[in-house]
């Protein structure tokens, strides 16, 4: 697991506020083989967020894996969350608000806290052959069925996804690619999450584009930044953060966004591994 | 601990349904050991269910144990619960709706999940002799005491029960027998869990009687079955299961029992210890 | 971590009761060191008292040390709560009411149950050079700041504590000194816990002094005894306890207590550490 702490500003506009931040993730993996060489196993996480008493355990994912084939049930990873591309950086100690995830969790996804799919069917089959892998995920949660197919070439991964789902502002097709020049590594996806015209619960459709980059500047530094639109944005987001490994597993982060919603946040803290 | 998962099929006459089960059990045993040689212990569990999200430890079992004597506290085993011939089987993946425990969880029990009889002033004492065991359990639910003694002999358990409670719906008294005929199991319980006429929060008495067995069926696969009738019975209850032993702690279950209230229910699925 | 159980008699002069008394605490010290020697790290709790189920994680409290240099941030031990002269004895079990700890937890303090000042921006900064210490504590709780120095002469402990607050009741400063005499320890506290006139929220001020001794009797057993007088106590409150260690980490611990409130506690019980 790892554990976060550090400081975290947000300004709306209107107000605005400067807190401590922190999570701590305990996770747990247990697995079994049997003789024939599947592997069974469960993921489950103990997290605990700043302000968060008597937390407990989150949904499980449970899997049965071999040869590069595997089925997960309960609180699936999903096609969508686990595709290539959607979070190819990781802004600031905390993600900053998560703008540059083109699909903006308009699909399932493992939950940390919560039972996420379990407990509505959600079931997985992910299979890898040599640079190739599909990802299909599907739940009663809108009655989703999502499937991912990614690439990866000469250091370039390419993936497309498509979903069928109830809900008219879940996405419904995205692409995305990524890969390195020299010390840089860049990365763009576009997914069309409903059309511009569709409100559901508040939460308005649309396209969302998404620019992110990374560059090593020193043998232990690098900076993230990004900027992404959307039908649903108010106006353009943008940010940009650095992470520093201070070795042994520790790292210095900090960065700042400017939102679609015309909220900016930063932070800046630590990291841990454990 | 262990995890299971595997689909769960209900038919309740009306209505049928085919989801996604799982269980994963997080259990840890603690103790010390003072000079004088008294072990002090307690157990926990950490376990989530399909569904479940955000879930806390358990109440908690405590013991003092020396020389085959032991004392427990909190979230106690209860002595009916933990009767010879009660539990003789585990039909399926899941039990199936256990309609094969004949005391009919009409007595204080291990809970896996809440707080069981802790804060209840739960206690138990423990004894085994040779080939002798006696188990006295009291709470403040219902004001219950049970207390029940075993005897093995040539590889039969005979067991017998009784029970004083408040509730005039919980188990009076039971009696069990079971043993081992070559590669097969049988065994046979019977629990006066009130009488017929009385219902307490909708709950009925009567009488419930269960022949369980299990036969090997080859080196790794065993076969279980059970008939059970009640007097809250609507119909007789019966259910077949198979476990087939995959090596490395995990197995391959399934079963289908049609209950005493009319349901149908069948599972399948791996489980796996760790 | 640790277990305990037993029993507790309450007399509150109207009602007396005789019940199971229980602890398991899982305490969890997690932390990662970085090049420069900064140690990072977390400690959460997993605790379950009689009577509990599905408990969860506990705040968490991170920190940040080097050289004898701690930043503490989230559910924060508190300054006040950390002070040497509060916690010098534990009396029997389970502290029996703990009316010996004169700040009588007006301040900030780790909560092993729920999320302390987690949430609430606490932070904390400790400070040791060879016999000095130094601690300061703040949250959002009524905006509480409180500072503590301590200072180690001959094995005796002299500290001296201030604390901001916005609540009227709430320690304002407090003075304690420790310390050995061959086989016996005593311990003199003092606080000004507001004015005596001050009531906030039915919680009434006043000063609060704690004379505290322990005494070796024997090789493996000790008695704890205080007096303790408040503004806020109806009458005097006093209490001695035995604790006699039975090796391997285990432990018989009793004691009696008449509280400030008229009420008369009593435990009898076991501790085992693992």
């Amino acid at each position: 697991g790892y554990g976060r702490f550090g400081v975290q500003y947000t300004d709306d506009g209107t107000n605005d506020s400067l807190d401590v931040t922190s999570r701590l993730r305990l996770q747990i993996d247990v697995s079994a083989e049997s003789d024939a060489g599947v592997t069974f196993g469960a993921r489950t996480r103990f997290q605990t967020a700043e302000g968060e008493g008597d937390t407990g355990m989150n949904g499980v994912r449970f899997f049965a894996r071999t040869n590069g084939f595997e089925v997960g049930v309960g609180n699936i990873y999903g096609a969508l969350e686990n595709m290539p591309g959607m979070y190819d950086i990781d802004l600031g100690l905390t993600g900053l608000g998560y703008d540059y995830t083109a699909f903006n969790s308009r699909g399932d996804a493992y939950s940390s806290s919560g039972a996420g799919n379990s407990g509505d069917n959600g079931i997985e089959v992910i299979y890898s052959v040599g640079d190739f892998k599909a990802h299909v995920s599907a739940s009663e949660t809108s009655d989703r069925i999502a499937a991912v197919a990614s690439y990866n070439y000469n250091g370039w991964t390419m993936a497309a996804a498509v979903q069928d789902s109830d809900n008219d502002v879940d996405t419904e097709w995205a692409l995305s690619v990524s890969g390195n020049f020299g010390p840089a590594m860049v990365s763009l996806a576009y997914a069309a999450n409903g059309d511009e015209d569709d409100v559901v619960n508040g939460v308005q459709g649309g396209d969302h584009i998404v620019l992110a980059a990374r560059f090593d500047i020193g043998a232990a530094t690098n900076i993230e930044a990004y900027v992404a639109d959307a039908d649903y944005f108010a106006e353009t987001s943008y940010g940009i953060d650095f992470n520093h490994d201070m070795g042994g597993g520790t790292s210095l982060r900090g960065g700042v966004a400017s939102l679609g919603d015309d909220t900016t946040r930063a932070d800046l803290g630590v990291r841990f591994n454990f």
